[in-house]
């Protein structure tokens, strides 16, 4: 993976070689963003079952949970981290009974493969199902990362942008800097650069006075879980650009997979919110910014109720209130849609034992 | 002045002899906070005043005077700096007609001290009247710093919250960092930790997610200019806390003394919004944490509508919605319970070629 904790001073990928090597680079950020932790989560129980010892399909089958148990550890909120993880699990679960454990590897191996496939496929579809929110010539407002970083194509809320900016509609980005880890300053920059799209950064408190006096079109962000009732929990600072968005009546709208949905909770209430370490907030780089010893509160993430929502963009197609059945027809909307599995059988298994990492 | 630059890291005094250092030292915040800056204006008059050639007192007004514009330039949103200056040079008109430059400079010196001794004794009284508004254990929340650092005393929102925690409620503080400059992390915890009173640091973005898990009683902040309808500008920053407070039905309370009143700006659009160089969000303490040369919207303030305001607590009173009587109304209180002028005329006029600073 691509380090992102050194973006964008230094490009470095890391290998992850084992279970402790990717709850690792998890848990410190070296990867991030709700659906690329879905992918993370996918490939790190199917390495798991790729390096498991055991000669049997049953002990390949609990090495994998075990280390898909301590992957879903790492972080609380991101529900996608453990939609991978059990997707993976489930697709070994199947095979489990009537197949060896090279063949069930390569099996979960494959899943892990097409989440992430079928991740680049979705930013593409999201991108298209949000371009009636991104008119010709607008200031698009976004909030922390959601680029090709954190998913396996385009991003969320910035592919949408991209394919705005790539159909010539002249789109400009405002996008925040997001302490305290500055995903903006240092990640969405960095790929709106790339890209060549125009942009301006600015500090989180300053995005809503900009929505204030006029300047913004829209805001466009991810999210890292979606209630039943359509609350989103999104990098903390997203909830007060709700606010601002709905006093200045524009549209607030988000782009997510259907696998941040999170059905089984019933609203943003019981959403669980990490709480990080306050030396994120007592220090920039490393550097401290406060006096030593400040006792400082770091949640990660916060809840944006659904009434602030203006809509959300998936890649079956936007929700919009009341969520509650929208939300829950996108997901039955993709039962029936799924596509039919490819044939394995006819596949070599990849060499279990191999070290390279997911 | 104490250099506010250095804080915490060091505590350093630097002398401003000259109207170029007040300037400097108020344009790179070195001296920063609307009262404190209605103080220094009024300062760096009095001080053009006492080191002024003329032979004249004309003459020592004109220069005055040319000191008063070359100060006012340096920042546009905070009223209070131009009200200083202007209470200072009206006190040296008044005089110059009858008395000669030495008596001239010294009634103005005298009107600059009187206007800090003012803002202390405002500083109390703001506190009390703000004590409605902070119950026993309560938990506030302020933005930027608005303590002893900006004013003649105690502080606005932070002196009334000094006075609750002298008064043993119990309070707690939660404080925002206050990107760009960090006025927060740097300057209000250091001012909490010193007068002992529990706080917590937040990132700008996270306060808002915290109003609304009820972890906050109040919001408390200052401000730099008050329109006529009650519409305030503020630090950035101040106006999402705003739309939270609202959205979670708790106080958002203004403190800030009369002097912060422009009744003859309309509303807040009226405000002119100083915007900084793009330098403070790309870095943080000249460190760059976004790309090399990225561009950047540096907005100082931003501007709360009055419908959002709870109440605006002044020296001399508590103003509510209505905003446009009631401010109007608290500017007429002072101008008829003003304290009678203290006799000069038998004072020995300061030595006008001193080179002390202000």
């Amino acid at each position: 993976v691509l380090d992102q904790t050194l973006l964008p001073r230094r490009i470095k990928r890391v290998r992850l070689r084992t279970t402790a090597d990717i709850a690792e680079a998890i848990a410190s950020l070296r990867v991030r963003g709700a659906p690329q932790l879905g992918i993370v989560g996918a490939m790190g129980v199917a390495q798991a079952a790729l390096r498991s010892a055991s000669r049997g399909s049953a002990g390949l089958l609990r090495d994998a949970e075990r280390a898909g148990r301590g992957l879903a550890r790492t972080r609380p909120t991101a529900v996608n981290l453990g939609w991978g993880i059990e997707r993976v699990l489930a697709r070994g679960r199947a095979a489990a009974a009537s197949l060896g454990p090279g063949e069930v590897a390569a099996l979960m191996v494959e899943e892990a493969l097409r989440i992430q496939r079928e991740d680049a496929e979705a930013c593409r579809a999201m991108a298209r199902n949000a371009s009636g929110f991104l008119a010709r010539g607008a200031t698009v407002l976004t909030h922390c990362n959601t680029g090709s970083l954190v998913t396996g194509g385009w991003g969320t809320a910035l592919g949408a942008i991209r394919l705005a900016h790539e159909e010539g509609k002249g789109v400009r980005v405002i996008a925040t800097e997001t302490r305290p880890l500055l995903q903006g300053s240092r990640l969405t920059v960095w790929e709106l650069r790339r890209l060549g799209i125009p942009h301006a950064l600015v500090a989180d408190g300053a995005a809503a006075g900009l929505i204030a006096r006029g300047e913004i079109s829209a805001v466009l962000v991810g999210a890292d879980r979606i209630a039943a009732n359509g609350d989103v929990a999104n990098k903390v600072g997203t909830y007060p650009l709700a606010l601002a968005a709905r006093a200045s009546r524009i549209p607030f709208v988000v782009v997510a997979p259907v696998s941040t949905f999170d059905l089984s909770v019933r609203d943003g209430a019981a959403i669980p919110v990490e709480e990080r370490s306050p030396g994120e907030v007592t220090g920039v780089f490393g550097i401290p910014v406060a006096p030593r010893g400040t006792a400082a509160r770091n949640p990660a993430f916060d809840v944006t109720p659904a009434r602030f929502v203006t809509a959300i963009v998936t890649e079956r197609g936007v929700a919009r209130s009341p969520y509650r059945g929208a939300l829950a027809r996108l997901v039955a909307r993709g039962a029936s849609h799924r596509a039919p599995e490819a044939p394995f059988g006819a596949r070599t298994p990849p060499r279990r034992a191999r070290r390279a990492g997911a």
